[in-house]
C-alpha cells in the first residue's frame, strides 16, 4: 500500500493546474454571464495552446493524439480540470465526447473511426450521446421506447430523447434504439450513429436547467427522431450490443465524473476558505474566526479527502482488476461523492452570503448545474439499493 | 389552547387557494420560461379579478383598500399565496412593496402617503427597498457606507447598494443612508424616498441569481446613487430613525416570508407525492411504493407541520404580545423554516429525477431562487448565535 | 387559533414543576448509582406527599382518585414529569400502569376493577403489559405465537414474551395471547389478566439494556408463560378483542410518551445551557461563547419548540376529534419527537465532555435508556411507511 | 499509488481475523453480562495461545517480544482486533498499556524499563495513564492542577484525576503532574511513575459510564493522589518534558483508536447485514428487502470505506513522513471516524429492533462505551477548530 504520486504524474498535474488557474479560470466570467458561444473563440485558442503544450486528451490513446494516461492518472488530471467548468472542454476530454471516443475506439469500424472518431479526438467536431427518454425510467434502460426499424440496408429511427448533452452544435449523435423488442432485455437495443444533418433529426429545445437553457456544448437537448434513415453500417458493434457497449462506457465515465466532482469540491473549498479568511467581521476579526465556519471547513476537508481516496481506489481497481471487480466501488462513489460535492458547494455559498448566489463566483453555477449529479447515470437511490442487494446476497 | 381555524378565515383561505390553483398556477409556465415581462399583462388581469373578488391586499388596512387581516390570518393566506411564485404579486402583497407600504403607513407624512403609498397600495406603481451593500456586512447594518449629506433643504445621496429587489421598473426606492456617522450606531442612518427618475439614480445591473438576472418585479439590482439630490421632506420619520423603522419592518416581514416558505413546502410536497404516486416503476408498482421515497414523504410531512405551527405561534404572539415578546420565535423560524423548505424542495426534485431540474415544474425555480432564504434578512448562523446568546444570558 | 395556556392549567404546571425540581430530582442520584430498589422507600414518601398535595394521577378519572385532566392538559403535565426519570412514577402515572389503568377502566368487569384497577390506581400494586415476543415481529402483532387455549372455564397460556416493562415486582400481567388462530388477523388475540403468583408464570430474566438489567419498576423482563391456568373471567372484553383494546391503549400512550420525551428534551436543554454558560474556557470566556455550541443551542431550541407544538396539537385533536382523526399526527410525532430527543440528549452530552457519559448527570441515563424510543411502539421506519402510504393514497 | 495489501501482511490479517472470530468472540457474552473479572481467566488462556501463535504484541518491537509491525500494518491488525471489545487485550496491545509501553520504550531509563516495561510488554502486569482532571479543561493540558513538588530526592504528588482507564488492578500509573507552574505552558508538567501501592494513591471510584462502572481492565477510575511520595528516578525523561512525551504518545495512539473504530464499524456492519438478510418480514421477504434498510447499508459501506482509507493514509504518512506531516490527517480522522462509527452502530441497533438495545449482541456495548470516542483525546469540536485554523492560515 503506497499513497505516493509518482514524480512524473505530479509534474503533469502541476502543469495542468497552472494552466487551468492562469488561462482557463479567467475565461469563466464570460461563460457565466454571456454564455458558451460568447467564449468559444477564446476557448479554441486555449485548446490550441493545450495541444502545443502536449497536454491534449489526457485519457486519449497516444495513437489518437492524446497522452495515453491510465484511468488513475487521468482521474487525478480530471480533478485538476474539474476546478473550472471549462477545464475538460479545453483539454479535449469533455463529456459526452470523451465517452463517445471510447466507444468508437473500442467498437467502431475503420470507416467509422476515420469519419467520426478522428476529427472528434482532435476536437474539430462535437458529438452527443442520446439515450435517456422523457417517458421511460432512466434507471431501467431495457424499457426504451425509441426504435430503429430495419429497412433494407437502412435503419429508420423514431423516438424522443431528452437530456442529450451537447446536442446543440454536435456533428452527430450516437443514439440508443431498440432493434429487437422481443430479445432478452439486455439485447434489445443497439447504438447507431446519426449525423445531425439527417432528415428528421430535430432538436426540439435546449431544456432549461434551473432556468438556464444553455447553448452549444453547454446544453442538454430534447431531440425528436422522426423517421431518421441511416445506413446499417452506422451501427456500432453487433445488433443488440447496445447495453454491453453502454456498460463499458459507464465505468470509466463515472470515474471521470467523480474526479471532476472532486475538482469542484476543491475549487469550492478554496473559495470558501479564501472568503472566510479575508471577509472582515469587525475589528481584527474575519469570518474565518467564527467557529461555525471553522467547523464547516474541517468537515468539508475530511469529506473531500475521503471522497478523493475512494475514487482513486476505484480507478486503481479498474486499472488493475477490471471494471467488474470495481462495480461496488463505482456505485459507492457515484452517490457518496455527489453528496459531498453538493454539501461543499452549498456551504461555500453560505460562507459567501449574498455574493454566493450571484454569478460573480463560480459557486452558483455549480449549485445549479451540478444538482443533476445525484440523478443522472442512475439516481443515488438506485445505486444504494443495488449496492445493498449485492452485499446482502452474501449474508442470506 | 385551541388549534381551530375560524370558519370565516377558512372560507377566505379556501377562496384564495382555489384562485391560486385555477388562475395563478396556469400562468407559471410562461413566467418560468419566458420571464416576468412576458406574463405581466396576464397578471394585471388577474390582479383586477382579485380586487373584484374582494381578496386584494390581505394584510393591507381597510382604509387602503385591503382586507385588514391580523398577522396570524395573513400568515395563513400567505401560505396559500406562496404555493405559486406569483401568488403574492397577484394578490397585492409582494415583497418589497408590502414592507414599504407598512413603513409609509406607519411613518409617512400625509404628503408622502398621498404621493407614494396610495398608488402603491392599489398596485399602480412598484417600489424597492435599498439597504444591503456589496462591501459592508449585511448582518451589521450600522456599518453602512452609503451616505446622505444635508445640503440646504436637500439630501445628496452617494453610495452603492445591491440585492435591491424589484428595482427594475420601480417608481421609487426607499434607501437607507447614513445621515450622521458620529451618532450612536443605531441612530446613524435614515430612510429616504428616492424617485427612480432622480438624476444620478443608476441601475447598474440586474444581478444574475444562479445564472438568471430576472427582470421587472422579479429581479434584484445593483444600484448606484451618484449624487442623488432629493428634498429633506422625502425622509421617513426623524433623522436617525432608519434602524428603528427597519426593525419594525422586519418582524412582520419575516412572518410573511416564513409563511410563504410554508406554501412553497406544501406545493413541493404535493408535487413530490403526485409524482411518487403516479410514476410507474415496473408492473403494478409506482415510485411511491419505494420505502426510501416513503421515508422522505413522512419526514417532509413532519417537518412542514412542525415549521407551520412554529410560524403560526410566532404570528399569534406578535398579534397578542407584540414583536418584542416574539423575538426569539422569529429568529428560530427564520432559520428552521428556511432549512425545511430547502430540504423539501431538494427531495421533491430528487423524486422527479431529471424532470426535477428542468423548468417543466416549479421546483427548479424554488431550488435556485429560494436558496437566498438562508442568507437574506440575516444568515442562519447570525440568527442562531443571537438566539443562543439571549438564552444563555439566563444561565450565566 | 389560540396558544394561551389557561391560568388554572398553568398553576398546576407550576406546582408540578416545583415539586419535581425540589423533591424528585434530588432523589435521582441514588436511582442512577444504586438502582431503583434503593430509592423506593424515598419515592413512596414522595408519592404520599403528591397525593396530599392533590396532584396524584393527573390523567386518572376523578372517581379513581385522580385529577381527571384532558389529554392536552395531561400532556403538559407529562412534560413536567418527564424532566426526571422518576417523575411519572412519583405522580402515579408511570408506564405501563397508566395504560393498564385505562384498559381496566374501559374494558374491565366490576370484579376486575375492584380487584386490580383500584389498588393499581392508588399505587398500592404494580402491573405489567405483556405483548412483545422475541421471535415474532413486534411491528405486526397479528403474528403472535403466545396462545391461550380454552380448557373448561379456564385459559391455559403458553408462550414467551420479552420487553415486558416493570414485570419485576408486578402483581399481575395483562398478557396478549392468541385465542383463535383461525380468526381474521385482528380478531385472533385476547387480553388476559395473569396474576404473578400463577404457577408457570416465570420471570426468566431482566433484560440488560445497554448493559443495565435494572430492577423493580425500572426493568424490562423476559417472561415465560408455562401452562399458566387462569379463569376465563380474567379476560378483558370479548374473546378476540385484544387488538381493539390494544389500539385504544396506544393512542393516548403515545401522547404520554411524546410529552415525556419533550420533558427529557427540556431537561437536557437546560443542562446543556447551564454547562455552556458556566464552564470556563480561558480568561473571561465560557464554553457558551463558542459559536458551535451556540449553534447547537439554537437548533435544539427550534426543534424542541417544533416537537412540542406537534404533540400538543395531536393531543388537542384526540381530545376534540377522537383518535382516528389524529392517527397521522400520532405517527408523525412518534418518530419526529424521538429523533429530536436523541439528538438533544446527544448534544447535551457532548457539551458536558467526559462528564456527560458518566452517571454524575442524568444525561447518560437518557442516552442509554431512551434509545429504545425509536424502536418500541413501532420503529420509526414503520411509522414513516405507514404515514406515507396513507398520504399517497390520495394522490394515486 | 498502490492499494495492494502485501501477501505477508494479508496472511497475518487472516490469521488474526480467524482467531478473533473463533476464540475471542465466543468469550464476549460472559464479558457483556458478567463483567471483565468473570472472563479474565479465559482471556489469560487466550493470551497464552496468541503468544504461542506468534501473534502477540503486533505493535511491540521485536526485542520486547512483539511482531514489530509498522504503524500501517498494525493499523490493519488493529482493525481486525477491534471487531471484538476484547481483541486488543487478548493480543497484548490494549489501551492504555500500549501507549505506556511506547513511552517507557522511548523515554525510560534502563532501570525503569527493566522494572516496568518488561513485565508490561509480556502482559504480566497492567498499567494506567493518569492525565485528565475533573476540574480543568481536558482540551488544554497546560492548565493541570495536579502537582509534583520536589522534596529532596522525592516528588510529593497531590491532585485529583479521573477517566484514568484501567486503574482498577493496575500495578502502576504514569501520572502527568505540574513540576514548575512558572515555566512556559508546555514545559510545566512531567510524567512520573507512581506504583499503585504507594501510600496516598487512592482509587476513589470506578466512574459509571452510561450506568456501568465496569471493573478491572475495563473501567475508568477517579483517582486521588494524596501526598504520594515517589523517588525522582521515577520521572520519565527530563523535568518539564511531560507534554513532549504526551504528544509523542498521541499520534500513533489516535491511529490505533481509529483503526479499532473501523473494526467496530465492520463488526456492526456485518451484524446489521446478517440481521437484515435473515429476519423474516412476511412471506418470502426479509428485513433486507426493505429499501430504507438497503439505503442504510449502502451509506454505511461508503462511509466505512472512506473512513478506512483516510486512516490508512494517515498511518502511511506517519510511517513515511513522520507525525508532524500527518497532523492534519490525524485530526481529521479523529472526528470523522468517530462520527461514522457512532452512526453505523446506531443504525445496526435500529435494524436489530429491541434486540439491539439488549446485551444479547455487542452493539449495545459499543453504543454505550464508544460514545466517549467523540470526547476523549480532544472532542470533535476542538479538532475541527484546530484543523480549520491551520488551513485558514494559508489563505489569510
Amino acid at each position: 500500500m503506497d499513497f505516493t504520486v509518482p514524480a512524473a504524474t505530479q509534474e503533469i498535474l502541476d502543469r495542468v493546474r497552472a494552466f487551468v488557474a492562469d488561462e482557463v479560470m479567467p475565461a469563466e466570467a464570460d461563460f457565466l454571464t454571456r454564455g458558451f458561444a460568447a467564449c468559444e473563440p477564446r476557448l479554441a485558442e486555449l485548446r490550441a495552446r493545450v495541444k502545443a503544450a502536449g497536454l491534449w486528451g489526457p485519457q486519449l490513446p497516444r495513437e489518437l493524439g492524446g497522452m495515453g494516461l491510465s484511468l488513475l492518472e487521468h482521474g487525478m488530471v480530471s480533478e485538476e480540470l474539474g476546478r473550472s467548468p471549462l477545464g475538460h472542454y479545453v483539454f479535449g476530454c469533455p463529456a459526452p465526447d470523451a465517452g463517445n471516443i471510447e466507444v468508437l475506439h473500442g467498437f467502431g469500424t475503420d470507416e467509422q473511426k476515420q469519419r467520426w472518431l478522428e476529427p472528434l479526438a482532435r476536437g474539430e467536431i462535437r458529438s452527443c450521446f442520446s439515450m435517456t427518454e422523457p417517458d421511460t425510467p432512466g434507471s431501467n434502460p431495457t424499457e426504451l421506447a425509441c426504435a430503429a426499424v430495419r429497412d433494407g440496408d437502412d435503419y429508420v429511427i423514431d423516438g424522443r430523447k431528452w437530456f442529450t448533452t451537447a446536442a446543440d452544435g454536435a456533428a452527430f449523435a450516437i443514439v440508443m434504439a431498440v432493434t429487437d423488442r422481443d430479445a432478452a432485455p439486455h439485447q434489445r437495443a443497439s447504438m447507431i450513429i446519426v449525423p445531425a444533418d439527417t432528415p428528421g433529426f430535430e432538436r426540439v429545445r435546449n431544456i432549461p436547467i434551473m432556468g438556464d437553457p444553455g447553448e452549444g456544448w453547454f446544453s442538454h437537448s430534447e431531440l425528436a427522431y422522426n423517421g431518421c434513415r441511416v445506413p446499417v453500417s452506422n451501427r456500432l458493434g453487433e445488433e443488440g450490443a447496445g447495453f454491453t457497449i453502454a456498460q463499458s462506457r459507464l465505468g470509466p465515465g463515472r470515474i471521470h465524473h467523480c474526479m471532476r466532482w472532486i475538482g469542484i469540491c476543491e475549487r469550492s473549498f478554496e473559495l470558501m476558505c479564501r472568503r472566510a479568511a479575508t471577509r472582515p467581521m469587525g475589528p481584527g476579526e474575519s469570518l474565518g474566526d467564527k467557529q461555525i465556519i471553522q467547523g464547516w471547513i474541517a468537515e468539508a476537508r475530511a469529506k473531500i479527502d475521503a471522497a478523493r481516496l475512494m475514487v482513486l481506489q476505484a480507478a486503481w481497481k479498474i486499472d488493475h482488476q477490471g471494471f467488474r471487480a470495481a462495480r461496488q466501488n463505482v456505485s459507492l462513489i457515484k452517490f457518496y461523492v455527489a453528496d459531498v460535492m453538493m454539501e461543499v458547494v452549498d456551504r461555500a455559498i453560505q460562507v459567501h452570503g449574498a455574493l454566493g448566489i450571484t454569478s460573480d463566483t463560480v459557486l452558483a453555477h455549480y449549485y445549479a448545474h451540478e444538482r443533476g449529479a445525484r440523478i443522472y447515470d442512475g439516481p443515488d437511490e438506485v445505486h444504494k439499493v443495488s449496492v445493498a442487494r449485492r452485499i446482502l446476497r452474501s449474508y442470506a
